[in-house]
Protein backbone atom coordinates (compact mmCIF):
# COMPACT_ATOMS: atom_id res chain seq x y z
CA UNK A 1 0.00 0.00 0.00
CA UNK A 2 2.99 2.17 0.24
CA UNK A 3 2.65 4.80 -2.91
CA UNK A 4 4.94 4.32 -5.79
CA UNK A 5 6.44 7.54 -5.98
CA UNK A 6 8.34 7.43 -2.59
CA UNK A 7 11.93 6.46 -2.49
CA UNK A 8 12.80 2.64 -1.37
CA UNK A 9 15.00 3.64 1.62
CA UNK A 10 12.31 6.00 3.19
CA UNK A 11 10.21 3.18 2.58
CA UNK A 12 12.45 0.64 4.18
CA UNK A 13 13.04 2.80 7.19
CA UNK A 14 9.32 3.34 7.99
CA UNK A 15 8.69 -0.14 7.76
CA UNK A 16 11.46 -1.51 9.86
CA UNK A 17 10.56 1.41 12.52
CA UNK A 18 6.34 -0.12 12.59
CA UNK A 19 8.30 -3.41 13.25
CA UNK A 20 8.80 -2.40 16.60
CA UNK A 21 5.81 -2.82 19.11
CA UNK A 22 3.98 -0.10 19.93
CA UNK A 23 4.81 1.75 16.75
CA UNK A 24 2.56 1.94 14.03
CA UNK A 25 2.53 3.23 10.59
CA UNK A 26 1.96 7.08 11.55
CA UNK A 27 4.40 7.18 13.97
CA UNK A 28 7.03 5.37 11.88
CA UNK A 29 6.88 8.29 9.29
CA UNK A 30 6.82 10.89 11.98
CA UNK A 31 9.91 9.19 13.31
CA UNK A 32 11.53 8.32 10.20
CA UNK A 33 11.21 11.88 8.98
CA UNK A 34 12.39 13.69 12.42
CA UNK A 35 15.60 10.73 12.14
CA UNK A 36 16.22 11.79 8.56
CA UNK A 37 16.41 15.65 9.93
CA UNK A 38 18.79 14.95 12.58
CA UNK A 39 22.70 15.93 12.04
CA UNK A 40 24.30 12.86 10.38
CA UNK A 41 26.69 11.58 12.94
CA UNK A 42 23.31 11.63 15.60
CA UNK A 43 21.80 9.30 13.07
CA UNK A 44 24.72 7.08 13.25
CA UNK A 45 25.35 7.19 16.40
CA UNK A 46 21.69 5.83 16.89
CA UNK A 47 22.18 2.81 14.24
CA UNK A 48 25.43 2.46 15.87
CA UNK A 49 24.01 1.99 19.50
CA UNK A 50 21.73 -0.34 18.33
CA UNK A 51 24.41 -2.73 16.63
CA UNK A 52 26.58 -1.80 19.80
CA UNK A 53 24.23 -3.47 22.18
CA UNK A 54 23.04 -6.36 20.48
CA UNK A 55 26.41 -7.75 19.28
CA UNK A 56 27.97 -6.57 23.05
CA UNK A 57 25.69 -7.98 25.17
CA UNK A 58 24.92 -11.00 26.22
CA UNK A 59 23.18 -13.41 29.16
CA UNK A 60 25.20 -13.66 32.43
CA UNK A 61 25.95 -17.27 33.03
CA UNK A 62 25.32 -17.03 36.66
CA UNK A 63 21.82 -14.49 37.04
CA UNK A 64 21.11 -14.71 33.58
CA UNK A 65 20.85 -10.76 33.39
CA UNK A 66 21.80 -8.45 30.18
CA UNK A 67 25.52 -7.74 30.93
CA UNK A 68 28.88 -6.89 28.31
CA UNK A 69 31.30 -8.81 30.66
CA UNK A 70 30.23 -12.58 32.38
CA UNK A 71 29.39 -12.82 34.89
CA UNK A 72 27.76 -9.30 34.87
CA UNK A 73 28.36 -6.36 37.76
CA UNK A 74 26.33 -7.21 40.04
CA UNK A 75 27.27 -10.81 40.24
CA UNK A 76 30.86 -9.86 40.24
CA UNK A 77 30.41 -7.26 42.50
CA UNK A 78 31.58 -7.52 46.50
CA UNK A 79 29.36 -4.48 47.47
CA UNK A 80 26.54 -6.54 46.99
CA UNK A 81 25.05 -9.28 49.65
CA UNK A 82 25.09 -12.91 47.78
CA UNK A 83 23.18 -14.05 50.61
CA UNK A 84 19.75 -12.77 49.40
CA UNK A 85 18.71 -13.17 45.78
CA UNK A 86 16.39 -11.52 43.82
CA UNK A 87 14.05 -13.80 41.32
CA UNK A 88 12.46 -11.78 38.35
CA UNK A 89 11.10 -13.00 35.20
CA UNK A 90 12.95 -10.48 32.22
CA UNK A 91 16.35 -8.37 32.66
CA UNK A 92 13.33 -5.20 32.12
CA UNK A 93 12.47 -6.17 36.18
CA UNK A 94 16.33 -5.96 36.88
CA UNK A 95 16.64 -2.28 35.31
CA UNK A 96 13.54 -1.28 37.19
CA UNK A 97 14.40 -2.62 40.34
CA UNK A 98 18.38 -1.10 40.19
CA UNK A 99 16.57 2.33 39.65
CA UNK A 100 14.67 1.65 42.63
CA UNK A 101 18.42 1.56 43.99
CA UNK A 102 17.23 -0.15 47.48
CA UNK A 103 17.66 -3.72 46.75
CA UNK A 104 21.52 -4.21 47.63
CA UNK A 105 21.13 -8.14 47.19
CA UNK A 106 22.11 -10.47 43.27
CA UNK A 107 19.07 -11.16 41.26
CA UNK A 108 18.21 -14.05 39.42
CA UNK A 109 16.37 -13.74 35.55
CA UNK A 110 13.65 -16.59 34.64
CA UNK A 111 13.64 -15.66 31.50
CA UNK A 112 9.58 -16.00 31.21
CA UNK A 113 6.84 -17.22 33.73
CA UNK A 114 5.30 -20.67 33.44
CA UNK A 115 2.80 -20.53 30.61
CA UNK A 116 0.95 -23.89 29.44
CA UNK A 117 -0.52 -21.94 27.02
CA UNK A 118 2.17 -20.98 25.43
CA UNK A 119 3.74 -23.88 26.32
CA UNK A 120 6.18 -22.49 28.36
CA UNK A 121 6.88 -25.40 31.16
CA UNK A 122 9.83 -25.61 34.12
CA UNK A 123 12.09 -26.86 31.95
CA UNK A 124 11.86 -23.70 29.83
CA UNK A 125 13.03 -21.08 32.23
CA UNK A 126 16.14 -20.45 34.08
CA UNK A 127 15.83 -22.61 37.71
CA UNK A 128 18.33 -25.40 37.05
CA UNK A 129 21.38 -22.35 37.54
CA UNK A 130 19.22 -20.99 40.33
CA UNK A 131 18.92 -24.16 42.25
CA UNK A 132 23.37 -24.65 41.68
CA UNK A 133 23.18 -21.14 43.04
CA UNK A 134 21.40 -21.49 46.31
CA UNK A 135 24.62 -23.93 47.83
CA UNK A 136 27.21 -22.22 45.52
CA UNK A 137 26.58 -18.52 47.17
CA UNK A 138 25.38 -19.58 50.50
CA UNK A 139 21.95 -17.86 49.65
CA UNK A 140 19.43 -17.59 52.87
CA UNK A 141 16.73 -15.59 51.24
CA UNK A 142 15.32 -16.03 47.75
CA UNK A 143 12.62 -12.59 47.48
CA UNK A 144 10.07 -13.67 44.26
CA UNK A 145 9.52 -10.34 42.41
CA UNK A 146 7.52 -11.48 39.57
CA UNK A 147 4.34 -10.00 38.46
CA UNK A 148 1.59 -10.18 40.09
CA UNK A 149 -1.10 -12.48 37.19
CA UNK A 150 -1.59 -15.52 36.27
CA UNK A 151 1.67 -16.82 34.77
CA UNK A 152 3.51 -15.04 37.47
CA UNK A 153 1.40 -16.35 40.35
CA UNK A 154 1.66 -19.92 38.84
CA UNK A 155 5.19 -19.27 38.43
CA UNK A 156 5.91 -18.03 42.12
CA UNK A 157 3.95 -21.04 43.76
CA UNK A 158 5.91 -23.47 41.88
CA UNK A 159 9.29 -21.82 42.98
CA UNK A 160 8.06 -21.40 46.26
CA UNK A 161 7.27 -25.29 46.31
CA UNK A 162 10.69 -26.36 44.50
CA UNK A 163 13.07 -23.97 46.37
CA UNK A 164 11.63 -24.43 50.40
CA UNK A 165 12.38 -28.18 51.04
CA UNK A 166 15.87 -26.67 49.94
CA UNK A 167 15.92 -24.72 53.40
CA UNK A 168 15.83 -21.61 51.73
CA UNK A 169 14.04 -18.53 53.01
CA UNK A 170 11.30 -17.64 50.28
CA UNK A 171 9.13 -14.42 50.27
CA UNK A 172 7.63 -12.45 47.84
CA UNK A 173 7.48 -8.55 47.30
CA UNK A 174 4.45 -7.24 48.80
CA UNK A 175 1.16 -6.87 46.94
CA UNK A 176 -1.41 -4.08 47.68
CA UNK A 177 -2.19 -0.56 46.78
CA UNK A 178 0.34 1.31 44.55
CA UNK A 179 1.30 4.50 45.71
CA UNK A 180 -0.93 7.31 45.67
CA UNK A 181 -3.57 4.42 44.48
CA UNK A 182 -7.70 5.23 45.71
CA UNK A 183 -9.47 2.22 47.12
CA UNK A 184 -12.37 3.55 45.70
CA UNK A 185 -10.87 2.51 42.52
CA UNK A 186 -8.54 -0.23 43.03
CA UNK A 187 -10.09 -3.80 41.51
CA UNK A 188 -10.88 -6.57 44.06
CA UNK A 189 -7.50 -8.68 43.90
CA UNK A 190 -5.55 -5.78 44.51
CA UNK A 191 -8.15 -5.03 47.45
CA UNK A 192 -8.52 -8.72 48.53
CA UNK A 193 -4.16 -8.63 48.78
CA UNK A 194 -3.71 -5.24 50.48
CA UNK A 195 -5.98 -6.68 52.96
CA UNK A 196 -4.36 -9.86 53.36
CA UNK A 197 -1.30 -8.31 53.31
CA UNK A 198 -1.91 -5.71 56.32
CA UNK A 199 1.15 -5.06 58.61
CA UNK A 200 0.98 -3.48 62.05
CA UNK A 201 2.32 -0.16 62.72
CA UNK B 1 20.30 8.50 37.52
CA UNK B 2 20.77 5.53 35.13
CA UNK B 3 21.81 3.18 37.82
CA UNK B 4 25.43 2.48 37.95
CA UNK B 5 25.22 -1.41 37.94
CA UNK B 6 22.82 -1.27 34.52
CA UNK B 7 25.51 -2.24 31.26
CA UNK B 8 26.97 0.54 29.49
CA UNK B 9 25.76 -0.11 26.09
CA UNK B 10 22.11 -1.01 27.44
CA UNK B 11 21.95 2.30 28.93
CA UNK B 12 23.13 4.14 25.31
CA UNK B 13 20.76 2.34 23.40
CA UNK B 14 18.30 3.59 25.80
CA UNK B 15 19.19 6.77 25.53
CA UNK B 16 19.62 7.29 22.11
CA UNK B 17 15.91 5.88 21.78
CA UNK B 18 14.79 8.76 24.31
CA UNK B 19 15.99 10.99 21.72
CA UNK B 20 13.57 10.57 19.28
CA UNK B 21 10.31 12.42 19.57
CA UNK B 22 7.07 11.12 21.69
CA UNK B 23 9.91 8.72 23.18
CA UNK B 24 9.90 8.79 26.95
CA UNK B 25 12.10 6.75 29.34
CA UNK B 26 9.45 4.25 29.48
CA UNK B 27 8.73 3.57 25.91
CA UNK B 28 13.04 3.50 25.17
CA UNK B 29 13.44 0.56 27.63
CA UNK B 30 10.72 -1.05 26.41
CA UNK B 31 11.92 -0.99 22.71
CA UNK B 32 15.14 -1.44 23.69
CA UNK B 33 14.56 -4.82 25.31
CA UNK B 34 12.39 -5.53 22.75
CA UNK B 35 15.19 -4.84 19.84
CA UNK B 36 17.52 -6.51 22.17
CA UNK B 37 15.28 -10.10 21.89
CA UNK B 38 14.96 -9.38 17.57
CA UNK B 39 17.05 -11.91 16.27
CA UNK B 40 20.65 -10.24 15.18
CA UNK B 41 19.93 -10.00 11.58
CA UNK B 42 16.61 -8.34 12.50
CA UNK B 43 18.17 -5.74 14.44
CA UNK B 44 21.13 -4.84 12.25
CA UNK B 45 18.33 -4.72 9.33
CA UNK B 46 17.21 -1.82 11.51
CA UNK B 47 20.39 0.31 11.81
CA UNK B 48 20.71 -0.20 8.50
CA UNK B 49 17.96 0.85 7.43
CA UNK B 50 18.89 4.00 9.54
CA UNK B 51 22.02 4.45 8.10
CA UNK B 52 20.76 3.88 4.38
CA UNK B 53 18.25 6.60 4.42
CA UNK B 54 19.97 8.88 6.19
CA UNK B 55 22.86 8.53 3.78
CA UNK B 56 21.13 7.76 0.32
CA UNK B 57 18.52 10.58 -0.01
CA UNK B 58 18.98 13.50 -0.15
CA UNK B 59 16.56 17.11 -1.06
CA UNK B 60 15.40 16.97 -4.95
CA UNK B 61 17.04 20.28 -6.56
CA UNK B 62 13.74 20.60 -8.48
CA UNK B 63 11.03 20.22 -5.92
CA UNK B 64 12.57 19.63 -2.76
CA UNK B 65 11.58 16.58 -1.75
CA UNK B 66 13.44 13.87 -0.36
CA UNK B 67 14.54 11.05 -3.31
CA UNK B 68 17.55 8.62 -3.89
CA UNK B 69 18.22 10.39 -7.35
CA UNK B 70 17.56 13.76 -8.46
CA UNK B 71 15.87 14.84 -9.93
CA UNK B 72 13.67 13.04 -7.96
CA UNK B 73 10.86 10.25 -8.99
CA UNK B 74 7.98 12.66 -9.11
CA UNK B 75 9.80 15.66 -10.99
CA UNK B 76 11.44 13.30 -13.45
CA UNK B 77 8.09 11.44 -13.84
CA UNK B 78 6.58 11.39 -17.37
CA UNK B 79 3.20 10.43 -16.16
CA UNK B 80 2.89 13.62 -13.86
CA UNK B 81 1.23 16.59 -15.59
CA UNK B 82 3.82 19.79 -14.77
CA UNK B 83 1.65 22.39 -15.47
CA UNK B 84 -0.31 22.15 -11.65
CA UNK B 85 2.22 22.14 -8.72
CA UNK B 86 1.26 21.10 -5.63
CA UNK B 87 2.90 23.90 -2.28
CA UNK B 88 3.50 21.83 0.48
CA UNK B 89 5.70 22.57 3.81
CA UNK B 90 8.23 19.11 4.47
CA UNK B 91 8.34 16.03 2.54
CA UNK B 92 6.39 14.10 5.13
CA UNK B 93 3.47 16.19 3.62
CA UNK B 94 4.20 14.83 0.11
CA UNK B 95 3.80 11.08 1.70
CA UNK B 96 0.68 11.79 3.04
CA UNK B 97 -0.93 13.49 -0.54
CA UNK B 98 0.92 10.67 -2.72
CA UNK B 99 -0.97 8.12 0.03
CA UNK B 100 -4.20 9.60 -0.74
CA UNK B 101 -3.14 8.91 -4.55
CA UNK B 102 -5.69 11.47 -6.32
CA UNK B 103 -3.20 13.56 -6.86
CA UNK B 104 -0.92 13.55 -10.21
CA UNK B 105 0.95 16.51 -10.46
CA UNK B 106 3.74 17.85 -9.19
CA UNK B 107 4.94 18.69 -5.93
CA UNK B 108 7.28 21.89 -4.39
CA UNK B 109 8.34 21.43 -0.63
CA UNK B 110 8.85 24.73 1.06
CA UNK B 111 10.98 22.98 4.52
CA UNK B 112 8.84 25.12 7.19
CA UNK B 113 6.49 28.07 7.12
CA UNK B 114 7.03 31.63 7.68
CA UNK B 115 7.48 32.17 11.28
CA UNK B 116 9.22 35.63 12.57
CA UNK B 117 8.88 34.40 15.87
CA UNK B 118 11.48 31.29 14.93
CA UNK B 119 13.45 33.69 12.92
CA UNK B 120 11.77 32.12 9.65
CA UNK B 121 11.72 35.10 7.10
CA UNK B 122 10.86 34.11 3.39
CA UNK B 123 14.31 33.50 2.24
CA UNK B 124 14.70 30.40 4.71
CA UNK B 125 11.82 29.35 2.51
CA UNK B 126 12.58 27.19 -0.63
CA UNK B 127 10.29 29.59 -2.92
CA UNK B 128 13.40 30.82 -5.05
CA UNK B 129 13.02 27.27 -7.27
CA UNK B 130 9.66 27.42 -7.16
CA UNK B 131 9.48 30.91 -9.00
CA UNK B 132 12.12 29.43 -11.61
CA UNK B 133 10.02 26.50 -12.68
CA UNK B 134 6.54 28.82 -13.18
CA UNK B 135 8.18 29.43 -16.69
CA UNK B 136 10.42 26.78 -16.78
CA UNK B 137 7.85 24.12 -16.58
CA UNK B 138 5.17 26.04 -17.71
CA UNK B 139 2.94 26.19 -14.61
CA UNK B 140 -1.04 26.61 -14.76
CA UNK B 141 -2.16 26.15 -11.40
CA UNK B 142 -0.18 26.29 -7.66
CA UNK B 143 -2.44 24.34 -4.95
CA UNK B 144 -1.42 25.66 -1.93
CA UNK B 145 -1.42 22.69 0.85
CA UNK B 146 0.01 24.31 3.52
CA UNK B 147 -1.41 23.31 7.11
CA UNK B 148 -4.32 25.41 8.30
CA UNK B 149 -2.79 26.99 11.28
CA UNK B 150 -1.37 30.96 12.04
CA UNK B 151 1.77 30.07 10.44
CA UNK B 152 0.35 28.03 7.42
CA UNK B 153 -1.99 30.96 6.43
CA UNK B 154 0.89 33.70 6.48
CA UNK B 155 2.89 31.61 4.42
CA UNK B 156 -0.26 30.89 2.29
CA UNK B 157 -1.17 34.63 1.84
CA UNK B 158 2.21 35.15 1.12
CA UNK B 159 2.77 33.04 -1.58
CA UNK B 160 -0.25 33.55 -3.02
CA UNK B 161 0.49 37.81 -3.03
CA UNK B 162 3.81 36.45 -4.70
CA UNK B 163 2.68 34.51 -7.38
CA UNK B 164 -0.63 36.08 -8.22
CA UNK B 165 1.31 38.77 -10.76
CA UNK B 166 3.14 36.20 -12.15
CA UNK B 167 -0.30 35.19 -14.35
CA UNK B 168 -0.16 31.82 -12.33
CA UNK B 169 -3.67 30.33 -11.06
CA UNK B 170 -3.16 30.41 -7.23
CA UNK B 171 -5.72 27.87 -5.10
CA UNK B 172 -5.74 26.55 -1.92
CA UNK B 173 -6.74 23.32 -0.45
CA UNK B 174 -10.58 22.91 1.28
CA UNK B 175 -10.98 24.05 4.62
CA UNK B 176 -13.63 22.30 6.48
CA UNK B 177 -15.40 19.88 8.34
CA UNK B 178 -12.81 16.20 8.55
CA UNK B 179 -14.45 13.11 7.05
CA UNK B 180 -17.00 11.50 10.50
CA UNK B 181 -16.67 15.15 11.58
CA UNK B 182 -19.34 16.36 14.00
CA UNK B 183 -20.65 19.91 13.55
CA UNK B 184 -21.33 20.15 17.29
CA UNK B 185 -17.67 19.38 18.59
CA UNK B 186 -16.09 21.21 15.69
CA UNK B 187 -14.18 24.79 16.49
CA UNK B 188 -15.35 27.64 15.58
CA UNK B 189 -12.77 28.75 13.12
CA UNK B 190 -13.65 25.22 11.17
CA UNK B 191 -17.63 25.92 11.09
CA UNK B 192 -16.40 29.18 9.75
CA UNK B 193 -14.19 27.73 7.39
CA UNK B 194 -16.72 25.10 6.54
CA UNK B 195 -19.71 28.12 5.84
CA UNK B 196 -17.49 30.06 3.71
CA UNK B 197 -16.37 27.53 1.55
CA UNK B 198 -20.10 25.86 0.71
CA UNK B 199 -20.49 24.68 -2.58
CA UNK B 200 -23.58 24.33 -4.52
CA UNK B 201 -24.68 20.82 -5.10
Amino acid sequence: MTPSYVSPSLNHLIEELMSLPGIGRKTAQRLAFYILKMPKERSEALAESIINATTRLQYCSICGNLTEQDPCAICSSEKRTSTIVCVVESPSNVLALEKMGAFRGKYHVLHGVLSPLDGVGPDDLNVETLLKRIPAEKIEEIVLAINPNVEGEATAFYLAKLLKPLGVHVTRIAHGLPAGGDLEYADEVTLTRAFSGRQAL
